[in-house]
């Protein structure tokens, strides 16, 4: 039987998505909630704890309590003030290393899973839990981008790859060969409203989603789902552009039925090296 | 005496404080208005005539009607989209070397300044015109950055620097070594209005706006002034740097002394080559 697997929850329905699947594939799974983060129907009906986003001494103590062999941190965490979070005695022991790394999530990420390995546990990504996850490559819907949204996508990966190098963001919105929006800590859905306001007149618009050229593959990869795609088409863009192996497709099908009604591309690219 | 000097003015202040401080040191002035663009009170009491923003023909004519030498551009210009614009023939003719070149503010300003050159016009910045306009080195107020406000800026130079390199924006803004918001083409303006609400609790967060590293330094010149210390503190930031020699301080001391009434520093820095 598979090593008891351990949800690290953060927000949105990949984590109770992540855990049916898994559960489905006869995997004993444990939701570890982060308290204000986790949506709280997340461990409906599942064995669970919660504990603060600053418990990491804490969350430690559990899962080894839980027997957990595996680790799989999924869903979207906000990060608040340094200042805002109650930090644990192991939470702080880590500060020095944090701050020598950057602060940016990606730094973050990776003193955490660090952490946890050194634990003994074994950190996974959503995709080793559950392969049809991941954007396949290529045209995944009904709709193809035309030469513009072409050029407009090549801009995109440009953009979001030096972005991504520093941490700073994901996500970049392109127009008629303009960089519409661009983002940080705002998150993808704050950008696409924002772009929904700023976009030039006439045709086009692509939001391009890559994962960061560094960034530690199990944890916080891209992730687009239907959400997205409504709000995508609210801004008036033509299509969206992502990953292919490196992005997190919430309900593969149901993502690409709604491009497909609305008149989007969906496309799995390789940015390159 | 010297050369003719016509004003195309973008928007806000800085074209009317450009006009009258040329003409107090005895220059004769001609502005041309862009039409939905230009302050309707800039060109008060001054021989003027107003294209669009398309009517690179007319401009010209007009130009060489005028008897214009020198050619100043100053001020913002939101650009609109290509389909939006009355393009005239001489503008669409530039069609193709633009999309060659890439179509961010700074490649459009190129083309546009090698058309007016090859016409036998000078194309002169604003601080050829105006020296006291551009930011000097160091610290200009009275407030001084602390430790974490300067890693803040260092952090916020690489990212501007990168995000310039690609033609996206200007300015960023970066609170606790987190990217809090990156521009694009809302401008610095809603930039900092966004900031304001994205800001983590506690202390912190400063705007960094450089010229892009390759801009056409004749144009566009990134802008700071009394408004953007009042967002600025406004979006409870810290402090701001600019980039010295090339970054237009609108008013100099009302800009200093804002900063100072706000308690934010305001720095001059140079951010290498």
């Amino acid at each position: 039987m598979a090593p008891r697997l351990a949800i690290v929850a953060g927000s949105g329905p990949m984590p109770r998505r992540l855990a049916d699947s898994a559960r489905a594939a006869g995997r004993d799974v444990f939701i570890l909630n982060l308290d204000g983060v986790t949506d709280p129907a997340t461990a409906d009906g599942l064995p669970s704890a919660t504990v603060g986003i600053g418990q990491l001494g804490r969350a430690i103590e559990i899962l080894h309590r839980e027997n957990i062999a595996e680790i799989c941190m999924i869903g979207p965490v906000k990060r608040p003030s340094l200042s805002a979070i109650g930090l644990d005695k192991r939470a702080i022991a880590l500060l020095p290393r944090l701050i020598r790394q950057g602060r940016g999530d990606d730094a973050l990420l990776r003193v955490v899973v660090g952490e946890l390995e050194g634990e003994g546990f074994r950190v996974v990504g959503a995709h080793e839990v559950e392969a049809s996850l991941l954007a396949p490559a290529g045209r995944l819907g009904r709709h193809a981008p035309d030469a513009e949204a072409e050029q407009d996508v090549a801009l995109g990966v440009r953009v979001a790859r030096a972005l991504g190098a520093l941490d700073v963001g994901q996500a970049v919105v392109v127009q008629q060969g303009q960089v519409i929006g661009v983002e940080a800590v705002e998150g993808t859905d704050r950008l696409l409203e924002r772009c929904g306001a700023l976009r030039l007149a006439g045709r086009g618009g692509v939001l391009v989603k890559l994962k960061k050229p560094q960034q530690e593959r199990r944890a916080d990869l891209p992730t687009v789902g239907t959400d997205t795609v409504a709000r995508a088409a609210a801004a008036g863009l033509v299509g969206i552009a992502i990953e292919t192996g490196q992005t997190l497709l919430v309900d593969r099908e149901a993502t690409i039925a709604a491009c497909d009604a609305e008149g989007l591309f969906l496309l799995g690219i390789d940015p390159g090296p």
